[in-house]
């Protein structure tokens, strides 16, 4: 019998080393496989005698089933996410597989291991527009109807959260970003602040500051994660250039 | 003339060194004073020439001005929250402080460095709640009234969020987290998992799982992290103890 395998879900942030923690960097270094999609193991420098296994975008299940019946043979095993893996990525993904899959897997080491997520390094980059309650909503119709996700952007609107949008944009629904943000701006005030924050960490990293009003919603691409204020998130000038967005602590803050 | 200074706020994520980022640890170790709520600063390691400036826990408006005077005087200043700095967390105070302040306070160096909040490391320990769509809300009517706190938890459950509660308790507001749970349970299935995260990351680390009907929310003190899960989010049992909890990635998952 082979040494009992594990396997690490560990997440790299969503760009540059100095956002990856000391736990992902441990776990990483001390698998014996890594299992990803491409683009995320090429943030990785190769390491002899570890072994990639580089997988397409949209195969998340087949990815995690993968990763699993690696670490039944005894591997210790790292799935790498972009961001938290926790966070509309292939964490939620293993969990559904070793639920739907052997009853045996149910017992396998595993664990996650979060890391910075879009919308942090988004928030942190412009100021604190995350800065009071808060909803993440991913904009992908794939798994699920796009009358839910309209049910969830009113619902955050009308009670007034910032709203965090993941996976605004992909070559399959273009025309989606467009009904969300007509969505809110029937429902939000005009002067709302927008982030765009594009390639977050990454050597093409652009964030702009909008107004519900004057944002261009074509302007969101695949890489960019998009925050929409609340009635109280503020955008404060300055003379250096991009200006500051956040959300006070409360209503009666100010 | 002194050098310019600079400020930079941030999150040592909740507990544990492996969860503090490289460009958290290169900030806190080029920095001439730390600046922070004093349990927070008494995870650090102290360091010789650096000056320490430990403040109480309800004083943040006064904390952040206190670091944007040291900048002014040329310090390089690191400003120190726990988890991360722009959820719930220093970073919005100091904007607001900006903004209420000298014109000349809008132009200081000041960048924000993202950490793992509570809600991330909660989810990672019991397996992936926050896969899909989920909101973010502090329970603390300090700064808000108590009844946009219930519009936003009507509204976040209505819709199907996961829903992550912060500041579910304090001395100060014992009765509020019953108030909560007796308003979504009015909302949300008997059966929704619920996730008690206390002290994540620290040595007195407890984690637990209960339903929506049979968790006891009295059972929440000032370190406890909440989840309450969507319909969708799944108990997956183990004979080797705590289940584990995760939300698929869609409505057509399963």
């Amino acid at each position: 019998m082979s040494a009992p395998g594990r396997l690490r879900i560990v997440g790299l942030g969503p760009g540059g080393d100095a956002w990856i923690t000391p736990e992902v960097s441990r776990l990483i270094a001390n698998a014996t496989d890594l299992v990803g999609y491409a683009p995320y193991l090429g943030r990785l420098p190769p390491k002899p005698g570890q072994t990639r296994h580089q997988t397409g975008n949209r195969v998340e299940m087949e990815r995690a089933r993968h990763a699993l019946r690696l670490v039944e043979d005894g591997r210790r095993v790292v799935l790498v996410s972009s961001g938290d893996p926790g966070v509309f990525a292939m964490a939620a993904a293993v969990f559904e597989a070793i639920e739907e899959g052997e009853p045996g897997w149910r017992d396998i080491d595993v664990a996650v291991s979060p890391g910075i997520s879009a919308m942090q390094a988004a928030a942190a980059r412009i100021g604190a527009p995350l800065g009071h309650d808060f909803c993440a909503i991913s904009l992908s119709d794939n798994r699920k109807p796009w009358s839910l996700v309209e049910r969830r952007l009113a619902a955050a609107a009308n009670a007034d959260f910032v709203i965090a949008l993941y996976n605004p944009a992909s070559t399959a629904r273009t025309g989606r970003i467009h009904d969300a943000f007509a969505l809110l701006r029937g429902l939000k005030g005009a002067s709302t602040p927008v982030v765009f924050a594009r390639g977050v960490g990454r050597e093409e990293e652009h964030i702009f500051v909008e107004t519900l009003a004057s944002a261009d919603p074509g302007r969101a691409d695949m890489s960019t994660l998009i925050i929409v204020g609340s009635s109280e998130t503020r955008i404060v000038p300055r003379r250096s250039g991009t200006p500051f967005v956040y959300t006070p602590r409360g209503k009666a803050a100010r």
